[in-house]
Order: C-alpha cells, then sequence, then structure tokens
C-alpha cells in the first residue's frame, strides 16, 4: 500500500460514524497463553481450545443426575461439559520444550487455537528442541503433523514412553483392536509413522530433559506418564490426564471419564498422584484443567479440590 | 527504514544461534484482557496489575494468624497480599462504557497496565462513551487522568455517584479531614475539578446506562455503588469493592479491611449482597478479585465462596 493510499484510508476512518468505529471492535478472545516461573525455567501455558460433549455418557461409574450435581455446584452446565486443552512450553536457557501438541487441524472446530497462542507467546515452531508426549490420545499428538503432512517442530527432538509406543505401535494389537479403537491407532501411525526412526523412547521414571523427570502414571492409557518440572526449589507437575475435568474427577476422583482405558489402573493412579501433591503442596497442571490449568490440590471430604492460582501480570 | 534494510536485518536474525533466538522469546505476560457475553452486550475485564502490600494491619478486626491461615488455605503468601485491579468495559452497540477506570499513572510500579491491555482488547480511548464510577477512590479514578493533567476519554461522558460527590467534593469536609485522608481528597480533586461542571451525578438506584442500573452499597465509601448490568436473560453484577480479596472477605465476610471507611455499614452491606448474588445465582465481577475477576458465589460455611468461571477461547 502507498502512504497515499494509507492516509486515505485513515481519514476515511476518522469520518466514519462513531458506531462503525465502535462495531469494530471487540472480536476474539485475548490470546491463551499464561506464563509463570518455575524456578529459573519460564513455564507457557498454552490453550488449544476446546471440546464440548454431552455430559450423558461420559462418566462409567455415576448416574447423571449425580454428575450434574457435581456441575451446578461449580456453576457449570448440567447438559454439557467443556473440555479444554491446554500445553505446556518450558523455557530453559537456550531449550524450548514443548509438552504434549494439542490437536493441530484434526480436532473439534472449536479447537486448533495452539499455534496461534504460541506465536501470540513469542515462539517460533523452529525454536523449540524438544517435545514430550506424555501419551498418544489424538489431542495430544495431532498438534505434531498437520493433515497435509507437515511436521510442525522441525528442528525438535520427539520424546515418548516407551510402553505407549510399545502398546500403540504393535501390529498385531492394531489388527485385535474394537472397530471403536481403530481410529486411534490410526492416529498414532498417521504422527509417528514417518519418523519413527527418530523418535527417542524414554522409560517412565527417566529424567527426560534437564529438570524434567517421567513419572509412570498409567490406567488413562497404557504408558501414560506425567512429569516433574524441577528447577532450584520450583516444582511443578504437569499431570496430564491423571483426570479430566477437575470440578468432576478431582472433586470425585472414583469416577471413570469413557477416555481411561483402563479405569481401575487410572482410579487408584489418580488417587495415589492427587493425595501425593495435596501432601506435599506441589503446584500442578492438568491438561484438561480449565485455563490457564494451574494451581494446587487441597484435600476436600472424600476426594480434593483443585484451587487455581492466582493470574498475575508479572512473570 | 528501508526495505533492504529490513531485509538485512532479518538475514541477520536468521543466522543468529538458536541460543539467541530462544533467549530473546518469552518476555511478557498475556494481554490481561478477557472477554466474555452478557445477553447481547460484550463485557470485557481489564487487568490494570496490582498492589503488593504487607498482609499484617491490613484486616481491622482479625488476628494475623487467622488471616494467615485463609491465605494458606488459598495457597497465597502468609505474609503479603496481591491485590489485583481489574476494570470492566461494556460494549451495547455502539455505546462503550467503563467501569472505574484503574490506577491510570498514579499507582504503584506493579500497576498501570491498563491502557496497554485496553488496546490489546482493541478499543482506542477516543470509542468510549461513557465512563462510570463505583466511587472515588483512587486506583478507580486515576485512571481518567493522567499526572500530567491529560483527560483518557476525550469523548466520554462522566457518570458518578451523587453521594460520593457531595462527600468528596465537600470544602468544609475536607479541610476537618484528619492528616491520613487529606491525599484522598486532593485525589479527587486532581481528576474531577477541572471538569466539575460536566460530571453527571446519578442518584443511586438510578439506570446510569441502557441496561446499567446503579445500586447503593455504601460503608465501603460514603456513596459506593455497584452495577447490575443486564440483557435478555443475561446478567452481571459489577460489585465493585463490596470485598476486597475474596480469599478473605468472601471466605470471612465480617472481616474489615483498611480501606472500608465505615466498617460496620460495609460488613452489613457486604453480608446483604452476598446473599443476595449467592440467592440468585448471579455471575459477579469484583474489582479486586484475581482477574478475570469473575464468578459466581455458593455458601460456604459462615462465610461463601468464590467460584471463578471456566476460562473460554469463544466469546
Amino acid at each position: 500500500m502507498t502512504a497515499a493510499a494509507a492516509t486515505a484510508i485513515a481519514a476515511a476512518g476518522a469520518s466514519l460514524p462513531a458506531v462503525a468505529l465502535a462495531q469494530a471492535a471487540a472480536p476474539a478472545q485475548a490470546p491463551g497463553f499464561y506464563r509463570y516461573k518455575v524456578g529459573d525455567m519460564t513455564v507457557t501455558a498454552i490453550q488449544d481450545g476446546f471440546f464440548r460433549r454431552p455430559l450423558e455418557g461420559f462418566i462409567r461409574n455415576a448416574e447423571l443426575p449425580a454428575v450434574q450435581a457435581a456441575m451446578a455446584s461449580a456453576f457449570l452446565s448440567t447438559s454439557a461439559v467443556e473440555i479444554s486443552f491446554t500445553t505446556m512450553v518450558v523455557q530453559n536457557g537456550s531449550q524450548i520444550t514443548v509438552l504434549d501438541t494439542g490437536n493441530g487441524d484434526s480436532g473439534a472446530p472449536t479447537s486448533g487455537l495452539w499455534m496461534r497462542n504460541f506465536r501470540a507467546a513469542g515462539y517460533t515452531p523452529e525454536q523449540v528442541t524438544r517435545v514430550i508426549f506424555s501419551h498418544f490420545h489424538g489431542d495430544h499428538i495431532n498438534g505434531l503433523r498437520l493433515k497435509d503432512g507437515t511436521l510442525t517442530f522441525p528442528n525438535a527432538e520427539i520424546l515418548v514412553p516407551a510402553p505407549e509406543w510399545a502398546f500403540w505401535m504393535d501390529e498385531a494389537r492394531m489388527g485385535a483392536a474394537p472397530e471403536a479403537m481403530r481410529g486411534a491407532f490410526a492416529a498414532v501411525r498417521r504422527v509417528f509413522a514417518p519418523i519413527a526412526s527418530n523418535v527417542k523412547q524414554f522409560q517412565p521414571g527417566a529424567e527426560v530433559a534437564p529438570g524434567i523427570t517421567s513419572t509412570a502414571a498409567f490406567g488413562h492409557t497404557p504408558g501414560h506418564c506425567v512429569f516433574m518440572i524441577s528447577s532450584g526449589t520450583g516444582k511443578l507437575m504437569f499431570m496430564a490426564d491423571t483426570t479430566n475435568h477437575p470440578a468432576l474427577f478431582v472433586r470425585n476422583p472414583d469416577w471413570s471419564a469413557v477416555f481411561d482405558m483402563d479405569a481401575d489402573v487410572a482410579r487408584a493412579t489418580r488417587r495415589r498422584m492427587l493425595d501425593m501433591v495435596a501432601a506435599e503442596k506441589t503446584q500442578v497442571h492438568f491438561y484438561h484443567a480449565p485455563f490457564p490449568a494451574t494451581g494446587f490440590i487441597a484435600k476436600a471430604g472424600n476426594g480434593f479440590e483443585l484451587i487455581p492460582v492466582q493470574w498475575t501480570s508479572s512473570v
């Protein structure tokens, strides 16, 4: 555009009635990132939007009225639950680590905001040195590769839990999987098969990067892992899908979401992990907690409560 | 800058080591605005930062250990409280209303972020058609006028509670005020005196703009008002300083912050208002609640609890 054209447009704008100016404003939500420190590391929660699903049929072992009562007590809808997706970027000096990648362009229309929010946070995909996955459900892995095949992070090392890889990449298991599971197996292959030889598997318990240590938290999936992020006295536990929406499953840790592949193991893991972070007052991040998806766990009745951190403007 | 210079700089940037690129990123917090709908109106919470003060001496009628216990149960500091400032913009068609204006350039160094966040939300000060004040404490009014005298909103009508105006603009009362109150009187004059003849006073109870109705909520200051924002079935109560930090005063509504000018009246008002919004399940906004400063009130023990709304990416 020439300077003269720009001036002409600006002048036209200045002469628009106040109505037009006002209605041009107030478009989108604020960028969905939230930044805080863990010791010397800088953590940025990056939002990927949400998926809205009916409440009915969501929980295997609770009656709908009980589930609706839990939602109502959190002032949430009693017909549908909005499951949000919040991944994490950990910046440690020159190392930029992404934990789980969101839905990419493969999720619900209300998701797929990750890249916009990641760029709004000041990062570019080329800067990412490492991507670590908690498990292989589509809402965690699809962001690694667009539908057209493009890899999102061209310079990143890819790290995955060995038992998760063993489960999903097993040809015989895929062949024997029920129809309802075929899509999940196919998603894993779509994302990882072309780079299989470059993916690094880690054993749960291993330190996967300086200050980022994995812990087995099986049940949600066969190789589901969580990660302790430590720097000096700073600690943060990336709890991944140890619970789905906290208003339901932190409050009622014995409830089982349909996404838990082994409900009994997942329930035992959830209790154990929540007990631990409550006792140690460890700051936590849940992938499906309301953005910015971080807070602390307190005991409450027979369950727990997630107490969000106070939002701060100062990083 | 010439195109050639820009290209040269871009090329230099591309050849920087990854370390430099990474360390250039991750600077600031996300813009502090949060947008949601109240019926057909678009509401935007605008953050102005925070003020950190010692916990000791903050509450008139509670022992420090009790106050520290309340903070600890919210996983907050037991030595200082971060009091944040969140104003509100209500867009109703072509009408853009600002409720309270933040600290401007007169507050703590950790405040004064309002204009940056307001512009990040897509607005300009010239678009504002109306500014409504809840009361005349500096952290609510100083944003109307910079220290150099500039008015922030050149096209806005200014609306204030009549009893608040009567109290603070009374010359005899200012003359008789104790030394500790002189600054507050001076701040009111600094902001309002040059435009006194253009300020519109309203009586508490009046509809001050289409869909925005005032209610007397005296005690925090002599003319402190709150505002019900209504559009269709949508309702939101702008509670201003009916409580200060909710972890302290929503949980313990009988506690009195040192900022409450008439502690007994403020306490009665707080109980009455919290009872009302809890019974009617009205969404509320508190000026000093953690950003985005909106949620619902539930009864809890002898007090109440603020349950924040679930952050959503879709407005």
